[in-house]
């Protein structure tokens, strides 16, 4: 069957809706979609708002009520088959009479596949694949943790041209811009839990919320204090205005935490076996997805970002890189167990974008983290790694 | 008078044409001339090739013949008014019959200025400024000469995202693609000198020649050398493919370079005085301008790099970044003095493009080198600064 420009049109638009709730529906994915009604005008649109909510095509449906009789349903993301909180979509579209469902990606999970299927037996006919790789790049951080178990991990920093964090005396206020700030804003309500370790807490005492930006769902904060000395209590990062983690040795003593939440209560702790001088990655990531975590933005500084690059664990790399010149001071990146360049960690540049008087450099690995060899801290099955509830 | 889209479209090719010279006419700037008919048809065209020989203004002049009379001129730089080699191109306007001159920037050389005074005087009809932005960017190395009595400096690196220049085992081959290389075979083409420090020499035995770029005139080799321990008999910057300059200091032992020459002939030398573990850049600079050199491409490595930040003589950074992490291994930029951040050096980014699969970025000081104080070998009064002979 071809595809029109219409068709095109519509799920390009189910794409831009899916998007607008990135960093709200974990652990689920973002899904949007657009009903066009018999005679191919707009009927009715939607995308999943939240988990637990109705999936998009409840919403879309709602909205073209009788006019999705005959009519075409474009959805992001192949309508689901299983009876979660809010019913299978499938069953929904064959009521609503919709004659033709396009959707752009299959979903992974064993659970909720099959929705193609049950459409097809109810006579609608069913087509799949369009826009497939603008819907996937808009769902990479879902669709990277059904696949490894783990959450889809972005590695933010922000440096001078000669890759200095901060100068020699440690001043680092303010190396990039206003817009550079307020860009790294975006990607923090995008995410489901913000990283950093102990030397940027002790270093900065950092908030870590996000801030301007209206309807925002905050990120769990994640402080990787191994030693358990750096967030003391009256850290900004324990103030009430999102929840927070701290994440520290086995043997650590977290006294200091029992009282320190906004209220007075306690603060979350979660206690992992230690790697190295550190914390292990992967079951600091495995905790996290076990909290419901898909994305987290790992925002540094160079110790913490090492350790993840030594674990394979990094799945896209943003830079905001300053036109300043240092010439001293630490740098963006800290060891991470490459000593010669024949084993660098190889990217492929996918944007490169002016932001106020810096540069936005974005940068995925070359080879998958899964082929450098990512070992989860404890072995993922295909059945455990999708195991988690699918409620989107 | 009102400038048409034919005297844009006029300047615009003169400006292209002076580019194509740029690192063959130092010590004079490039310069690009077209004339027009008296009915707006292109009668002839030209540009300064090399020092010594014809001035753009005489090339297109020959080729326009007698169809000059009553056409039009535009230049890139203010016509000469003085006899050097080739006589002043004021007066071959005149006797050509050239109605009217428009040239974009005045000449800033007190012996060649004058040159509109002598057209008006002769009834020509002169116009200034045309395009003058863009031409002052393409003459920027010898306009900043001129002003500021030592070359222009060009600082290239080549790092990796995190800002890395090699691995921690020193391997440093390839962190840029061939692209970029060839990229920067360019650069030296447009250069008069390429200048590396030993740490440089040491770790790479650099040939510095430009290759593959058809009718490049090959610049000046030039190695800081200050103990004059690192370039040894045989290495590849001592062989016959451009000429070479090492820079020792004054009390050098430079025995070992009287017959290091392709041919077994004395390499030159040029002895300086030492500054901090180095020498005095400004002195190098001196001494290179007094040789005829106004531009200069600065190749690194870190610690040369860093002399001249903390000298005040970078004039323009270009910068290679290959979608690379290492998480160790030297940083692009060494010791420039600055250990806070309120003294970094702020630039203004001018280009980003993609080389292959790698990113340029080019920018320039905020504020100009004079104003962060560069302090010549020599006070340069305005008159030594111009005293240069003009031959361009």
């Amino acid at each position: 069957m071809a595809t029109t420009t219409a068709d095109t049109d519509a799920m390009r638009r189910a794409i831009t809706l899916a998007a607008r709730a990135l960093g709200a529906t974990s652990p689920n994915p973002v899904v949007g979609c657009v009903i066009l009604d018999a005679a191919g005008e707009l009927a009715g649109e939607g995308h999943h708002q939240r988990a637990g909510g109705p999936h998009a095509e409840i919403h879309a449906l709602r909205e073209a009520g009788d006019r999705a009789a005959g009519g075409t349903a474009y959805v992001t993301l192949e309508p689901c088959n299983h009876t979660g909180r809010t019913g299978p979509c499938a069953q929904a579209l064959i009521k609503a009479g919709v004659a033709r469902v396009v959707f752009a990606v299959g979903d992974p999970n064993p659970q909720a596949t099959g929705g193609a299927d049950t459409l097809r037996a109810a006579s609608v006919r069913v087509e799949r694949g369009l826009l497939a790789e603008e819907a996937e790049a808009g769902n990479a951080a879902w669709l990277t943790s059904v696949r490894l178990g783990r959450p889809y991990v972005l590695w933010k920093y922000a440096a001078t041209l000669d890759g200095r964090i901060a100068a020699a005396d440690a001043t680092s206020r303010w190396i990039t811009s206003a817009e550079s700030r307020a860009d790294v804003h975006r990607l923090r309500a995008e995410a489901d839990a913000v990283v950093v370790g102990s030397g940027t807490v002790r270093a900065d005492d950092p908030h870590l919320a996000v801030r301007d930006i209206a309807g925002a769902v905050q990120p769990l904060r994640v402080v990787v204090d191994t030693g358990a000395t750096a967030v003391r209590p009256g850290a900004r990062v324990l103030d009430g205005a999102a929840p927070t983690l701290i994440a520290v040795a086995e043997d650590a003593d977290t006294t200091h935490l029992k009282a320190a939440g906004p209220g007075g209560e306690p603060v979350d702790v979660a206690r992992l076996p230690r790697a190295g001088r550190g914390l292990s990655v992967p079951a600091l990531l495995a905790d996290l997805h076990a909290r419901g975590v898909r994305s987290v933005l790992l925002e540094g500084g160079p110790t913490l970002a090492g350790a993840f690059v030594a674990a394979g664990a990094v799945d896209k790399v943003v830079g905001y890189l300053a036109p300043v010149l240092l010439g001293a001071g630490p740098a963006a990146l800290g060891d991470a167990g490459i000593t010669t360049l024949a084993r660098a960690l190889r990217l492929r540049m996918t944007e490169t974008v002016r932001v106020g008087p810096d540069l936005r450099v974005t940068a995925t690995p070359e080879r998958t983290t899964t082929a450098r060899g990512y070992e989860p801290a404890t072995p993922v099955s295909t059945a455990s790694a999708v195991a988690t509830p699918k409620e989107r």
